[in-house]
């Protein structure tokens, strides 16, 4: 299991390639709730969004023990991630991306960096072709979430929240090392309450604690991209159990308008997967919870969401 | 003439009306000018701009003299600062704003408590009208920047950008209101150059510090149209005299493209006068003067762009 200490380790290992993001307090949406509602920015992480915190760390320990090369497979922020973790630290890295990737993804993938190959036609298959390279070529797998290194590195977000005395922090579950890592920091050292947050239908992880084991669901197509994953990962759901406090699958529509709001009233730019937080505040499930009065920190995990997109919200 | 003990005291009155932004590093504006660039995020300012700051040290100080209501015209971000420090005052606020002020602004400001009168076809007919009722009620105006207590709160900014060792602040120029503010403050203390940026054809500092006495310019619409003023003001302009390094004005086409990177690359919402200083960063005028391995900040000074220009932008 990941220690308080393996966080702490993390945090200084990924200086210098990772930044520390501003909390920012939103008067906005603390009137809208009826709370005092604070945001953590990783959409102004570098790459823009904070998988580099877990890439970063991960990378570094590989290349302490010699490691000089490493393959990953993503469509999104993992890829940039990994891509501009490598390039910081001198590291050759190959990022496998499925062939309907976006234009954008893959050229900014290149930008910090990293050398793509197209495979297959879903994530599914680059993933697949991803760990077949790794295997034949004793090349190192960097997976998204299910690696306690990549999570330590992830929990450093929580290092970075521990001092603000926080009732509750909103954080956007996908495979969930995001939220594994930030509740293993902040239960430590504070009272904060952990609250996940999935965009339906991919409700794995609030499913897989209601049941005691892994379940899959179903996939389909939503705005909030980054989260949109059908399963949780085995040392994410055996952490979560253990730490969160609560986790909720939210309507699409809600994501929807949180990504408006942030950017007609916060001026941030951010993903679906990245509002996944604010969706909540503004949900029904929320309003059923009658919280009131309550310092509430939301992680705005990312900001890579794509010109079309952002064109149709407005 | 403002003392930097003005504005310290200035710094302790805002409290609680505005906040202490967030001051971030840009690794893209870094990589793209060979400098190491940071961004002051005042578009993370309440009302979405640094007007809030000059409006509350002024309402505060009437207000300890006992004065109730205030009056102001302004179809922008002053409108909006002024409105809402008077709502955290518990203070009565007027403002004249043109009958073709956007429907966008008119609800921010009335959303902030203000009471709007729609007046005359142009800035400067509103502006009339408020200066006739303020004279007529006794009702303290609030001008935007020709004010010695407005830009005293706007040089809070450069006290959270003190301490930083910057070589150089960009800073965006409508009125001179920010930029007085902001050298006074900081050339108390660092060795900072200040730089002030207009967007063209509103060069009226540039030309009024050529000429040694204020110039009026032609206006056109721009995109920038937070620093659209055609003529500066008087203190402004003794203060920026003595203090000022180089004031340059730059073509709009160069505010188009920053508005873009900031959005797509940085990932915040930006307006045109915001955006004014990384404008600077990517026109052929500051390619000229080879600055390069350098601390600069830029000054991001509101995020109040409408929902059209940004779809436009996109």
């Amino acid at each position: 299991m990941i220690s308080f200490e393996d966080i702490e380790k993390a945090w200084k290992r990924i200086k210098g390639i990772a930044i520390q993001t501003p909390v920012i307090h939103s008067h906005y949406f603390s009137e809208v709730s009826g709370n005092d509602v604070y945001f953590k920015l990783e959409n102004l992480q570098r790459t823009g969004s904070f998988k580099v915190r877990g890439a970063a760390n991960k990378l570094k320990v590989l290349k302490q023990k010699g490691k000089k090369e490493v393959i990953t497979a993503s469509a999104g922020n993992h890829a940039q991630g990994v891509a501009f973790s490598a390039k910081s630290l001198g590291m050759k890295a190959t990022i496998v991306m499925p062939k309907n990737a976006t234009r954008e993804k893959i050229l900014a993938t290149k930008s910090y960096g990293g050398k793509v190959l197209l495979y297959g036609k879903n994530f599914g298959e680059a993933l697949e072709k991803a760990l077949e390279i790794s295997k034949q070529n004793d090349i190192a797998f960097i997976h998204p979430y299910d690696d306690e290194l990549v999570i330590a590195g992830q929990g450093t977000i929580g290092l970075e929240l521990a001092d603000k005395s926080f009732d509750y922090v909103f954080v956007p579950v996908g495979g969930g090392g995001l939220i594994s890592g930030v509740a293993i920091a902040l239960k430590e050292q504070t009272d904060a309450k952990i609250i996940g947050v999935e965009c339906k239908p991919f409700s794995s992880m609030a499913l897989s604690l209601k049941n005691g084991r892994i379940i899959k669901v179903k996939p389909k197509k939503v705005i909030a991209d980054g989260i949109a994953v059908p399963e949780i990962g085995k040392i994410p759901f055996e952490i979560c159990k253990e730490y969160v406090d609560g986790v909720y699958a939210i309507d699409e529509k809600y994501f929807k308008k949180a990504i408006f709001l942030l950017l007609q009233r916060s001026k941030l730019v951010v993903e679906g997967a990245g509002a996944a937080g604010v969706a909540f505040l503004l949900s029904k499930e929320f309003k059923k919870l009658k919280i009131k009065n309550r310092r509430i920190c939301i992680l705005i995990s990312g900001g890579n969401i794509n010109k079309e997109e952002l064109k149709k919200l407005l």
